[in-house]
């Protein structure tokens, strides 16, 4: 079996084997089981414990041999010292693919660790095995629903288009758990860990040519020892679908932090940024431009030139985003006499009705502003389109309104980020409703939306390479 | 009476008349009224409506003349061309202040605006009367429970130090929603509008120098014909208090949308940005650094030095916040032997120990993890600390636990900025109650936690000048 159809057994397993199963809420055992139970997994669970008969409800087995069916995954969260006779039965089992929860490796101070890490790399290797770790929290495919990882509310996130690739298990949970707050959809999340055998060549020529759900893929990276095969991959895969990088480790002490954490050096950042900026890879340099910037990838239509209209409910974070928009290599768009006429004839003059429009007088019509939309959207001098509205008291219900318009128009050809902003529990229906509907990708704040515009646009020109 | 004794009635004003009250939601009138009443302003109400004789369960005036009692702060809703006329009453009554809420003058592109303006500037420059607009939302003062404004949620804010002048309106529900959201408390913001009387230079007085509530300043500036008074007025608010500044309109168009807007140029930027640096004041560069900069100078006692302890639950957010140190002139602190020794001895050598700590092995004792939380702000080698947790199934209840140990322990005299990451729901009563207390601010994410003490540093180098 080739690896590629090994890993999608892995990734979408018809059965999985939790070795070190318990229902002690203690155990990391505890937490995988709660995972794939609560994360209601539709394939066949077998837990594996030689003290139990049953676990979470379900039949037990003594060891992985006892178990009468074919098991496609084997999560192991059994001590590091038991790790390698594990896998000796893994193989036995014919199990295609391995997510080695358990620590205790190269990462640590004893040199034991590593005698351990080399042990189990061998044994991968010799049986062809691959494996996710070990020391990692797992990986979650939101696209199947099968939650292989500690932490079950990960199930929670929306699904859609974007694979996370990390080099840390921690930076998951924090991009994961922003990514339910922004409400970005995702296909798949991994922590690669020490990366035995499974490294981010692997993993992203795997979501990025096997994996149909994938279609943003974004990588944060720490370290690596060789970084040539990862930009060998992206440049091939680059080409099929986007790829965003965080680097860590930029500092001199981030990069000794690098080396304990993960085993390998983060390497002098000036080298990466240049790499990173030769591949077909988009840099990005927080948390929270990573999700705004997948998130836009995945759902609006590509950004095909730099000419950005504003259209704001209220000036001043019209503004605000044009500024960003300048800064971002974006600039605001100079509409058709034929649209401005028509702009005109729909806002009094009592505002501005230039680029960035000021859209304050139709805040009472939600079909003027979606009419001013439309015909800025067909507007041949306009690439893609920053739509902005703040709650106030007298306009309740003007999300309520616009959803219901969006609902009678077609999917745009131009992309769109809206900006929404209201006191919690106010719009927060409508927003969910609406973004990703039709090409429009609601973001946070005035200047993240005009931040992933101008990444589309980087995008864009990467892709034409 | 002097300028400041007026203002002070019309910020905290005993008794409010709204003129153009109303009880029909399509009008501001019914908006301000709402906004007073839902938030339970304890003064004195006067609707005044000449075709009612009760709103919102109010006794009514015909006019303001016919009022009884003392009017601190009239609200004026009417329709332009009647407000100076309004104005006339005004002074007869004595008010002491207006807020001006009505648009339709000099930002119009008809002249009659204009006119209009030139004509309240000319009555209320003959009675001396302090305007707050005309064309603003207005204010809101949540350290007395005074929302004058046509925006009630705004009485949601959390109460606390922080101050917000904004020549936008727009920009003032922007911040206001995101201080909802990320907990900053607040004493008051306001919308400067056209300035007709009371511009930056009177408001920041104001509260620089007769407001105790006000701790932080934060200015939102679009354009000023007369930058040079608002510098001068910089230099001596800003020895007592820290002012923060956020610029727009810093590209052509951008300043061609503040002339629109609110009748002003906003003015070449580099010279914006030199004349700011060159004052005590703090320039950021989007909405979410101003709130979360303004919240840590409001919780957190001062930086004093360049030396940041990072500790975090789990290493990759550990690393991308010290490298958002490092980018904002921080730099990681080295500990005392002494106190790596202890910290050797709390966490076993399977993580990283030294600057940044990696928590990890501590996750299931919140007492390891404060112990080597005050051990780090005890050491001479350290200036503030940065502390990281991300939720993950198996610590459900860590918060919890070390919101009860924080209860026993002193304030902090050096700056804890805190970031604490889960699903939503999960932590949230937790974050919320320990916001603020014994000097921590808990921010959103790792970089933008460290990003704010970046300021924090910023801020105190300029206090020392």
């Amino acid at each position: 079996m080739a690896l590629k159809e090994k890993l999608k057994k892995l990734f979408s397993p018809d059965s999985v084997a939790v070795i070190g199963a318990s229902d002690s809420f203690d155990k990391l055992g505890y937490h995988v089981m709660k995972s794939l139970v609560k994360g209601q997994y539709k394939g066949k669970i077998y837990p594996v414990n030689p003290r139990a008969e049953n676990l979470w409800g379900i039949k037990t087995y003594l060891s992985l041999r006892d178990i009468p069916g074919e098991v496609d995954l084997g999560i192991i969260v059994v001590p590091a010292p038991s790790v390698p006779e594990t896998l000796h039965e893994c193989s036995k089992k014919n199990v295609k693919g391995v997510v080695l929860i358990t620590a205790g490796y190269k990462e640590i101070e004893d040199s034991k660790g590593e005698a351990l890490e080399r042990e189990i790399k061998e044994i991968a290797g010799r049986y062809e095995i691959p494996i996710i770790g070990p020391n990692t929290f797992g990986f979650v495919n939101l696209t199947d629903g099968v939650n292989a990882s500690f932490t079950y509310e990960f199930s929670l996130i929306k699904k859609g288009g974007v694979t996370l690739i990390s080099q840390s298990g921690g930076f998951c949970h924090l991009c994961g758990f922003l990514a339910m707050e922004e409400r970005m959809g995702m296909a798949k999340l991994m922590s690669l860990g020490n990366r035995v055998n499974v490294d981010f060549p692997e993993a992203l020529s795997y979501f990025g040519e096997e994996d149909e759900a994938t279609k943003v893929i974004a990588l944060y990276i720490e370290g690596l020892d060789e970084p040539r095969h990862l930009f060998e991959t992206i440049r091939l895969v680059g080409q099929k679908k986007p790829i965003i990088a965080y680097k860590a480790g930029k500092s001199e002490k981030g990069d000794s932090a690098s080396r304990f954490h993960t085993g390998s050096l983060a390497g002098n950042y000036q080298i990466w940024k240049g790499a990173l900026r030769q591949s077909n890879i988009l840099e990005v340099t927080s948390s929270e431009e990573l999700i705004d910037t997948a998130k836009a990838l995945d759902i609006c239509a590509p950004l095909k030139g730099p000419r950005i209209a504003v259209l704001s409910g209220q000036a001043g974070p019209g503004m605000i985003a044009a500024d960003a928009l300048e800064d971002g290599d974006l600039r605001l768009a100079r509409f058709t006499d034929k649209t401005q006429e028509k702009i005109n004839g729909l806002l009094p003059p009592l505002a501005i009705r230039t680029n960035p429009v000021d859209m304050g007088p139709a805040w009472y019509s939600p079909e003027t502003m979606l009419d001013i939309l439309k015909m800025v959207l067909e507007d041949k001098e306009t690439d893609g389109v920053i739509f902005i509205a703040m709650f106030a008291s007298a306009n309740l219900e003007v999300t309520r309104t616009m959803e219901g318009l969006m609902e009678n128009i077609e999917p745009f050809e131009k992309p769109v980020i809206a900006c929404f902003t209201a006191p919690s529990g106010i719009w927060d229906k409508e927003i969910t409703r609406m973004d990703g509907k039709k090409g429009v990708a609601i973001l946070h704040t005035p200047e993240r939306a005009a931040k992933a515009m101008a990444n589309l646009w980087k995008a864009n020109l990467m892709m034409r390479q």
